[in-house]
């Protein structure tokens, strides 16, 4: 069962809009065990529609296409339909009725001559409802491939879909196979040490494959698995997680959605414990993480952005002898200021950073992307030296995300390294 | 000149991933007057990837493809382009002279084999040297075609995009018409006023097209000029541009790539006044997109993130009165936080922002998404209440945004309403 999605619109292959349809059709039709092969997109010229549908066609048993269907000149789809598959346009009774129900309920102001080109329709089609616009979607076999053609718009398209175009398919669907997935997330570790440290616990001849998607500076792995039955895929996927934990539990933050921030959150509610910041490179970003959270106030006191030195004396009772001695950015000042915030706002747990976020400021004993993060606790306070990789905004980020790692293991009773 | 950009990987034909980099060369390339005939998106699967590229070559003299070039063992791309072009695999030496390095400057801890996979590279090849990450690019003609092929992740793509893939297209192109862009950055009003604003800025059928694109909470509008020469077109784009200022002028915050923060830290340089930020519900996010600017520390003293009202009682000297009568969020309380960090921290200048971002926290007196923005002076402090739609982030936002605008305003010396 072959599929294929073409999407069509001069907006999509000129980059002005990028394409959102084959994607989330993809993914609908996944969730149901139907895998697409191939997305193609081409712009609103009937030459590239009709070679597009063409090729398609020889190594396909579907094609989804969406766009075009519009009332207005520049849209093409159904002309070159009719083109390549050597139908005459013509009135479509159900399509015409359609059009003039929808546009009535609709209010439009669309002249007659223009709603009349969307009821001229490929002769020997069928049309697929569209409950919310005036374009009827429509479906046709051709040289043994089932064609459907939508709107492009998605609130049109996908109620057509999933109401029309996926029964369809899922009828003819040969045997049908559950797919069900799951996901890490995991902050730490680099995407080819993970792919070493996982290796074998894919089984794609047994229906269970894994992906890594980094997304800076964390990465997702997710799992897939494929079943006859639910049960079996999410026996599948619970083995494959179980032995992802014991091999990588540390750097596993979160499953599903849970972002780092919102993981530390539910551990600082679940603890109790309220938190202070003071931050110098992040300026302000490990703050924003934290506060992105609702209901943060419940633990978060304050955050002090202390970029002047006077600001970390003044804010923090940083000695000046100590920034004088050792630098803002030392091992000292960041102890000193992960103290001096817990201290001054009374919180259970401090936590600084002080860093060369570059371009400029850096030295060969300090380069740029040289960081200290802090995290001053009841039991104690620990500090450590990083150095990060990358650009200004990637050293910030790295940071901010180390830090709320950092505390998120301290809150499991893991002290810092 | 016929272009294809070809996207590889499960994650994009899957859906699970939006691919953007199909729109995003599309659109660099037709800023240079290149026009993108069709996307592919194939996963990674070899036979997929040989059948695209012998589609695309049929009809195609330049196939751009992107993905597939990690060092894991799903990365498929290498393989399938030699299987495809009738090369065999080979050691590159340059290719893995670039891992080395790469590897050893990005501090990797990747084990030799999965390094060698990216030093295996079809015979009769040509590097695309990949400034930022391990995986090279590379190029080769095959019947005709001219195919590059490079990493998926954009900060890779792009730089190798620019410096190697489109010099190479524009040394090609047989007929040099000029397309030339510019565009302003507007904030505050909405698109369809800002739409109405511009009737008849654009010219199409004079080769003037005018975009806007919204990138929540600003908008960009984009004008586009074709003639036969540069100082045609760009006389064109001058002209539209004086227009737009006339009617819109005061929302247009920067023009370019120039971000709103770093247009307040370049008045704020020229004006040699300093800043410091007291936040409460956008909890730091406003000295974070200040502080993301590179030396930001010449003007920005220090941000307080009060989210606490003991905090802000504390840090800003907000009498514990004044919140008890009025509310933490109310005029009085803003305008004595912006006051206050004036003080405390000895700035020129003192913003602070105080509102309910949401979800709960809301009153029938103060529903979610009230703010109130206040900018202290050494000439007075100004105070306004605003209401934002939206969720809990688009209100921080839009709270962060509507600050930094107004500071804006005042360094350009027009007063705050």
């Amino acid at each position: 069962m072959k599929i294929a999605i073409l999407s069509i619109g001069d907006e999509l292959i000129s980059g002005r809009i990028t394409d959102t349809n084959a994607g989330t059709v993809s993914s609908i039709l996944l969730e149901h065990g139907l895998t697409v092969q191939s997305h193609v997109t081409v712009g609103d010229s009937e030459v590239d529609i009709i070679s597009a549908l063409s090729e398609l066609e020889r190594h396909s048993d579907y094609i989804i296409a969406t766009g075009g269907l519009g009332p207005t000149a520049d849209d093409l789809t159904t002309h070159a339909v009719a083109r390549a598959t050597g139908r005459r346009l013509i009135v479509n009774e159900e399509a015409r009725a359609h059009v003039q129900k929808m546009s009535a309920r609709l209010n439009t102001m669309i002249a007659a001559p223009l709603n009349d080109k969307q009821a001229m329709l490929p002769s020997k089609t069928t049309i697929i409802p569209n409950p919310t616009g005036t374009a009827c979607g429509f479906q046709l076999m051709h040289n043994n491939c089932h064609m459907f053609f939508m709107p492009g718009v998605p609130s049109e398209m996908l109620p057509m879909l999933n109401e029309s175009v996926l029964p369809f398919l899922l009828e003819r669907q040969p045997k049908k196979r559950v797919v069900r997935f799951r996901n890490l997330n995991v902050f730490g570790p680099r995407e080819a040490e993970v792919d070493e440290l996982l290796v074998g616990i894919a089984a794609p001849q047994d229906g269970l494959q894994m992906g890594i998607c980094v997304s800076y500076p964390a990465m997702k792995i997710t799992f897939r698995a494929e079943a006859d039955s639910q049960a079996v895929a999410d026996a599948k996927l619970a083995g494959a997680l179980e032995a992802t934990y014991q091999r990588i539990g540390k750097f596993i933050y979160s499953e599903g959605e849970v972002t780092l921030a919102e993981k530390v959150a539910t551990l600082l509610r679940e603890s109790g414990k309220t938190l202070a910041l003071a931050e110098s490179c992040t300026g302000g970003m490990i703050s924003q993480l934290i506060t992105a959270i609702p209901g943060s106030s419940e633990f978060f006191l304050e955050g002090a952005v202390t970029y002047s030195n006077v600001a970390k004396q003044k804010r923090l009772g940083v000695p000046a002898e100590m920034i004088d001695a050792h630098g803002a950015v030392s091992s000292e000042v960041a102890a000193a200021m992960a103290a001096g915030i817990r201290n001054s706002a009374a919180s259970d747990i401090g936590l600084a950073v002080t860093g060369v976020a570059g371009p400029d400021g850096g030295s060969t004993e300090k380069p740029v992307g040289t960081v200290f993060i802090s995290l001053a606790g009841v039991d104690g306070c620990w500090t450590e030296r990083y150095k990060f990789g990358g650009n200004r905004e990637d050293v910030r980020i790295a940071t901010a995300w180390t830090a709320l790692d950092r505390l998120r293991r301290y809150l499991l009773n893991e002290k810092p390294r």
